[in-house]
């Protein structure tokens, strides 16, 4: 453990050297060095899924589940996507620099404000080696350095996604120490990490609830939080029909291990009767196990081949990450409207309406970082909302909310130009 | 203790409630309780300066100190500039509802970013009176409801106020809850309310450097800390004499018991035995008490009737809040920005130079909220800046840095229009 805590300590102060460095390097260096990355992550390919193959290997050995063996695993069309990735976060404009704000006082003071990096942000994740590249690529463009520390089952991946990548920045000319990767695996590093204010600027934990939770409430540093999603899609009893069950069929089924899927249906009791069997053979069709109130269940009963399981409480407020889907009618918007006040996790939720004034009311009311009208939840993403990238999805309402890219990666100084002024 | 931690539970319960109406209530009405509170500070002024007059005693027969009894004190003149600047708030526009960018997507998609209120903010504050009805009225403008604690020794004055601006927020329409007030003054219950996390979005302490620690270290929240000035201004090889006087001279003495006063003046060693005798004149003539490096030791000593005295390690980086300087002479312009980066406290940092590279390091260079070439430090502040008010200097990156006002209090959500668009 000292051994350890040594190299967090001297990765931490190299990081926040290198920080001042990374600050003012030209956007043409920084670019450079991500296509750097991109190009190193074919040429080394051989290099980086040896790597990999030890982890995997120990990590079936130890009897991880599929989906988690999934998420570990890289392949040459993987890093492909990876490298593409990092291209297109070359391909940003740069947001430091940018002035959010210029004008000159009565007094001939000339005041702006300037976007900056936050300085150091440190990075806790789980089992998936790509968010190595991922966040290194967004914090590097950002100007900040990053302090990495994955998860044990992926640190051979990691050491050596992370060598490559500084690699290619040192031949761009980045100064050395721009990305850090912590090597040592003992857990409790975790909590030392929590403690370093003085050294990282930002927190981002970037896994399940567990870890969301352990850092949020134990880091002294600030933290963006998010990634848990309960999302809800309401059905009003003016909504399209079809558009209610393309959506709800999309938000469930397209991608239902992620956050921004559907968690639970509330179908408006004058469309339910209507609404609910269509949504149910679409859902049935792709295997979607429904969790269902009294009300739904009674409607969906009579209907053959449907995978029905009466709903209980804990099924309200639940991130099934799966293809299970709740139901419930209510018996007005207001019901919805509290509904999801109650369970929702502030992430992503939707209305399915025709009625202008039931839409506007729960676009206002809902208090969620994305709100929709008559869309899927699913689009709630960096890449999909046009910010190029995205280093997660805050449901926090501090400094960034919803999905966080390059700016949210940044703060502002205030700059003040004078010529002799001083305050009456 | 019990009776305490009840009362803070339901005023947090009531606050939590409110906050959700006060998220849509017109602009109107916000603005008309904000002339409301102004008018009824001037309609009731005999009872708040009745109660007052009880904490004012109360405070002097305990032997609280002349500059602390005169930050306690109301006067009619005091309450009428509390008013004005009610006014002002009502004057400001509106941040609540702003649309902070907007776009079509090529799927169809219109996507926007609308500001909203954070929801409920914690305010700790010590003596003074005035930042009752301050961020009362910074909270109510902002869509937020807010819950005070303010110190003990002007809880009579606080409870005053508090009900005023209760009962003139009521006459307009604004929900009850808005403004909370908790009464008792138990030590402990501090503690109590940092740890209200699903309650209270954002804490916010005024007050001395004590009870920013206290805050920052243990709420669990979000908090914005600042306040804390280490100010320095830095005189270039370069520097226009006269400016360098006068900027030198406003920064000290103007309000010396402030966070963006002047602390510590670096001088270029080519310009000091110029400059050094020049400040040191007129600092003399205003009573400042200079803690000399011994460069500008040995410079200024020969001078008759200044108050020198040779600085020590403590001197540097030292917030004085009093009639005292630091001076420092440096060999050059990277001297001092280390000097800067070792003990500035990231408030308000300014150099003076005709030099334009000079500058540009400086201003490029110096990490700090507010960073200024030729001008006063004494600028830091929301009015001066042209924000119409504030209610804290920040002094961290995250969220918001500098004068923080109306906009600071915000969050934003992001609002997506669908015409039964889905993910691909």
């Amino acid at each position: 453990m000292e051994s350890a805590v040594k190299e967090l300590e001297e990765k931490g102060r190299a990081a926040k050297a290198a920080s001042r460095k990374l600050a003012f390097l030209s956007t043409e260096v920084k670019n450079k060095a991500l296509v750097n990355i991109a190009e190193a992550l074919i040429d080394k390919q051989d290099e980086i899924l040896a790597a990999n193959k030890i982890d995997y290997e120990e990590a079936k050995a130890s009897g991880m589940g599929e989906a988690m063996l999934d998420r570990l695993m890289l392949s040459p069309a993987r890093l492909e996507g990876i490298a593409q990735d990092t291209k297109t976060v070359a391909a940003l404009p740069d947001p430091v620099g940018e002035v959010l704000e210029m004008r000159t006082l009565p007094n001939g003071l000339q005041i702006s404000k300037r976007r900056v990096p936050l300085g150091v942000i440190g990075a806790i994740y789980e089992s998936r080696p790509n968010v190595t590249i991922d966040i290194s690529s967004l914090c590097l463009k950002s100007g900040n350095t990053v302090i990495l520390r994955g998860g044990k089952e992926a640190i051979n991946s990691n050491r050596a996604l992370a060598k490559v990548a500084q690699e290619a920045c040192h031949r761009a000319g980045v100064p050395d120490g721009a990305i850090q990767l912590i090597e040592s695996t003992e857990r409790a590093l975790v909590n030392q990490m929590l403690q370093m204010k003085g050294i990282i600027d930002l927190m981002i934990p970037r896994g399940g609830a567990g870890l969301i939770k352990l850092v949020s409430e134990n880091a002294a540093m600030a933290v963006v939080t998010g990634g848990i999603g309960v999302c809800h899609t309401y059905v009003d009893k003016s909504a399209d029909l079809n558009k209610a069950v393309a959506i709800a069929y999309n938000a469930k089924v397209q991608r239902p291990t992620v956050c921004n899927a559907l968690d639970c249906i509330l179908v408006h009791n004058q469309i339910a009767q209507a609404y609910l069997p269509a949504i149910a053979k679409e859902w049935a069709k792709a295997g979607v196990e429904m969790h269902c109130d009294k009300r739904a269940m009674a409607i969906l009963k009579p209907i053959p081949s449907l995978k029905l399981v009466p709903a209980v409480d804990e099924d309200w407020g639940k991130e099934y990450l799966s293809l299970t889907a709740a139901i419930k009618v209510v018996n007005s918007l207001d019901e919805a409207l509290e509904h999801i006040e109650k369970y929702g996790s502030g992430h992503s939720e939707a209305i399915v309406t025709e009625d202008h004034s039931a839409a506007t009311r729960f676009l206002n009311e809902v208090d969620a970082a994305c709100v929709y009208a008559n869309a899927s939840t699913r689009f709630t993403d960096g890449g999909q909302f046009g910010l190029g990238a995205e280093i997660g999805i805050s449901t926090q309402k501090f400094h960034a909310r919803g999905p966080m890219a390059l700016k949210e990666l940044t703060s502002y100084k205030w700059i003040i130009l004078g010529n002799g002024q001083v305050r009456p």
